[in-house]
C-alpha cells in the first residue's frame, strides 16, 4: 500500500502543515508546484527530502489562485488547463532532476480534483497534458472519476485512493463534507479504515454494507497537529498489521 | 551568426512585440518563461513557432515581477534565485519537450541581465542553477560580464551577444542608455554594424576607433513596428554579405 | 444621454486600447481597478485625465485574474466577493480623492459582468459592497439582470446600458456572441442604432421589432484602431443629432 | 505610551502571528494592505476588530512581492512607489470607512522600512503619498530616518518607535541584526526596557550608557506564542508601572 500526502503548500514566509513530519510518514509526496501554493525554495527542498527518503514525488497541479488555494472553481478553457498544468510539471520535474529523482505521477489539487470528478473538458486536459508531457506518469485520482475513466481509455495509469478519516456511501462515493459523517474522527476508527482498505481493499460503508474501495493510495493529511499524529497512527497500524508500505510508481 | 530575440513576453490578454514576425527572423528565441512576462499558453506557442522553424529555444530568465516587467533591481538571495532560475527553465523545458524540442541556452532577462554584468551572487546563482540543471546549456551574456567568467570558470560556455543598435564605448562596453550615442537610429548604420560585427568581429567605437566585439550573436528587437522592419534589414543585409545565419547552439 | 468606456486596463509594459483617445469621446471611464487589468500608475494617470475632462470615474471591479483578464467564471463566496469589491472600491477612489475627483459609479468587469445577471449570490455581494461603501453609488449593471433587481430593491440606483455594436433579441437581451447578428460591424448600422436608442430609448431588434431599450448609457468600445473610430462616429452622430451628452451620474 | 505592532500579514488560507491576541494588547495596528501580505477578508475582520476595540488602524505598506513578504529591497521609481502607497492607503481606508473608522497613521513595512532610513527617493515618494491623499496622517518611522527628516520638513507628523526587544547602539540606532546584542531575549529585560522607554524615554545602550529614546509608540512583536506572551508581558509592566496606554494619534 502506498501512503500520500500534500507537501510544499507553503508560500514564502507561509507555512502549512508540517512537512518534515509527513515526509517521514508517506511513501509518495503530492508537491505543490507554485499555482495554488509552493515558492520555488519549497519545492526544491520537499523534492530534496522525498528523494533523500526514497519518497516518490508526485505533481500536485492546480489552479493559477493563491488568494483562494485553488480550492474556487475556475471555468478553465481546455488549452489554458491543459498548458498551466505542463507548466506546473515541467517546473516541478526541474527540481526533481537537480536532486535526483523525477516527477513519478500527477494529481490534482482543490477544486481542480472536485472539477475532474465530473467535467469533461477540464478531465481531458489533465489527460491531454500527461499524455503530451509523458504517458508513462500514472494519475492519482478521485475513484470513479471523469478523469479515472478517460485516464484509462487514453492508455494512462489511474491509480484510486482511499481514504482513512472520510465516511463512504453504499455507492462508493464519499459522504459530502458538512453532511453527518462526512468526517471520521476517532482515530481507532480511522486506523481500523486504514487497515481494511490496506488488507481487504473494502470499507465499511455508513449503513453499515462492506463496499469494494479499490484504492491503491491512503491518503494522509498533514496540516494540523492532530493529523499528523493520526497519519503516524495510520501509519503504524498499517506496519503492525505487517502491509508492506512502498510507493504505488 | 546567431540572430536573437526576446519573445513571448505577453501576458494573457497583453501582448508585447510581434512574435510572429521575429520568429521568421531570428535563429534563437529567448522566450519568457512567466515570472516577467509570459503565460503558459504563449509559452507553449512560441515554443511550436520556434521548433517548426529550426529556431534554438532560450529561456529568457527574470526577476519575479510582473508588473515591473522584471526590470526593477530586486535584491535576491542566492537561493531564491538559483531556485527561481530553476523553476522557470524546467517550466520552459516541459513546453519544449512537448513540441518536439528542448531548452538550448539560458539568457538573463532586463534588470537580472543587468545585475549580473556586476553582482557577483546574482551571477553564482544563474551559474548555479545552470550547472545543476544541465551544464551543457550555453549562457548568453553581457559581453565581459561577471557573469561571463564566472560561467567560463565553472566549465559552462559564456556566448557573448554584439548589438546592431547601440553605440560602443571605446573599453567595449554599450554607451549608457540615456546619454548621447547610446542609440544608434539609422538603419544603415545598424546594418553596417551588424555586418561588421558579423564579418569582422569588431566595431567602430564612439570615439571613432575599430574594437573587438566578439559576439556570436547578434541581438534584434521587435517591440515596435520600426523595430521588426529594422530587424528585417539586418537580416537582408547580412544574407546579402553571405553571412551564415544559424543558431551558436 | 452618457457614453461610458472601458478605461486603464493595461498591465505594466502591456497596454491595452487607447485611454487618450476614448477619455476625448466619453462622459463616464470605467477604471480597471488592479485585479484583473491596471496598475496604480495607469489608475491615477486614466483618474488625472477623467477629472481635467470633467468625465466621470466609476470603479471597473473585476474578478482577482490578471492571466484571465478577469473574464474565467470564478465561484468566489459572499464575503470573498463583497471584500475585494470593497478593496477595488476604496483603492480606486483614493486615487480619485488625490486628483479631486471621487468613484461616481460602479461597473462589474468581464465574468462578474455575466455572473451578476443571473447569479444571486454574487450579485448580492456586489450590491453589499456598495451599500456599505456608499449607497449613493449607482451601479451600471446589464439591464434586466439580478443585479439590477437586487440593486433597486436594496435602495441603490440601477442604471442600464445600451450597445450601439450588438444585436438585440426581441426579449430585449442581447444575442449571444458566437451566433449570427451577435455584432454589428456596419458603422451606418452602429450610428443609427446608438441615435435611436438616445433619442427613442428603443431598438430594432433581429427579427425587425421595435422594442423598448431603457439605457442612460451607451457602452463604447476602444481596444482597436477600428473601434476607436467607430467610437468617434457614434459621438458626432449623436452631437449632430442634437443629443446631449453628460455624464448620468 | 502607544503601542504598535503588524496584523493581517496572512493571506488566504496562510496565517501569519496571531492577529487577535494582539489586537488585545495594541493601541495601534499596522495592517497589511495586500502587496507584502493580507488579503481583502483579512483586511477587513483586522479593521473590525480594531475599530470594535478602540485600536487605531494604520496602513502598513509595502513593496508588492508577496513570495518576499516585502523584506527584499526593490529599486521603486518614485512616482511607482507614490502610486502604489496610495493604492494601498485608499484600500485599507475604504474597508476602515465600512467599519466605521479612518486609516490614522502609516507605517512602511519590511524592506520599505531599512529603505526609507537612506533612501531619499523612496522617502520622498512615503512623503509624498502622504501629502497627496491626507496630510494631517502621522508617518510612524524609523527614529533619525530620511524618512522622519523628509516628513517634517513637508509639514507631516513624524512619530518614532522604541523597541523593548532590541539593542541600542550609543548613537541611537539599533544594533544590527546578526551581530551580538542585536536581540534581548530575556523577558525581563525587554519590560525594564520598555518601561524605561514608556517613563524617561531613555535606553541603556550596549555600552551601558544611558541615551535618550524619544519614542512615541513600542513595537510589539506576535508572530511566534513566544512572542505573543512577551507583549502580554510589557503591557502588564507598563500598566503596573501606570503608563497610560493609548493611540499617538
Amino acid at each position: 500500500m502506498d501512503l500520500n500526502a500534500d507537501l510544499g503548500e507553503g508560500f514564502g514566509v507561509w507555512q502549512l502543515g508540517d512537512d518534515a513530519a509527513l515526509l517521514d510518514l508517506v511513501t509518495s509526496a503530492n508537491v505543490a508546484c507554485g499555482f495554488h501554493a509552493g515558492d520555488a525554495v519549497t519545492m526544491r527542498r520537499v523534492c530534496a527530502g522525498a528523494a533523500e527518503r526514497g519518497v516518490a514525488v508526485g505533481a500536485q497541479v492546480g489552479y493559477r489562485d493563491l488568494v483562494g488555494f485553488g480550492r474556487r472553481p475556475i471555468a478553465y478553457e481546455f488549452a489554458e488547463l491543459r498548458d498551466e498544468i505542463l507548466y506546473q510539471l515541467g517546473a516541478l520535474d526541474g527540481f526533481c532532476r537537480v536532486v535526483g529523482t523525477r516527477v513519478r505521477y500527477l494529481k490534482p489539487h482543490g477544486a481542480l480534483y472536485h472539477a475532474v470528478a465530473h467535467d469533461e473538458s477540464q478531465a481531458a486536459a489533465v489527460v491531454a497534458a500527461v499524455t503530451e508531457y509523458d504517458d508513462q506518469l500514472p494519475l492519482l485520482c478521485p475513484p470513479g472519476s471523469v478523469l479515472a475513466q478517460l485516464a484509462t481509455g487514453a492508455g494512462l495509469r489511474a491509480v484510486g485512493e482511499g481514504f482513512a478519516d472520510r465516511g463512504y456511501l453504499p455507492n462508493g462515493r464519499l459522504v459530502p463534507r458538512g453532511t453527518p459523517n462526512a468526517l471520521i474522527t476517532d482515530p481507532e476508527l480511522m486506523a481500523r479504515q486504514a487497515v481494511r482498505i490496506a488488507t481487504d481493499r473494502t470499507v465499511v460503508a455508513v449503513d453499515g454494507s462492506v463496499i469494494p474501495c479499490p484504492a491503491q493510495s491512503i491518503c494522509l493529511h498533514g496540516d494540523t497537529p492532530g493529523a499528523v499524529r493520526c497519519a503516524e497512527l495510520i501509519r503504524a497500524v498499517l506496519v503492525d498489521a505487517g502491509v508492506p508500505l512502498s510507493p504505488f510508481t
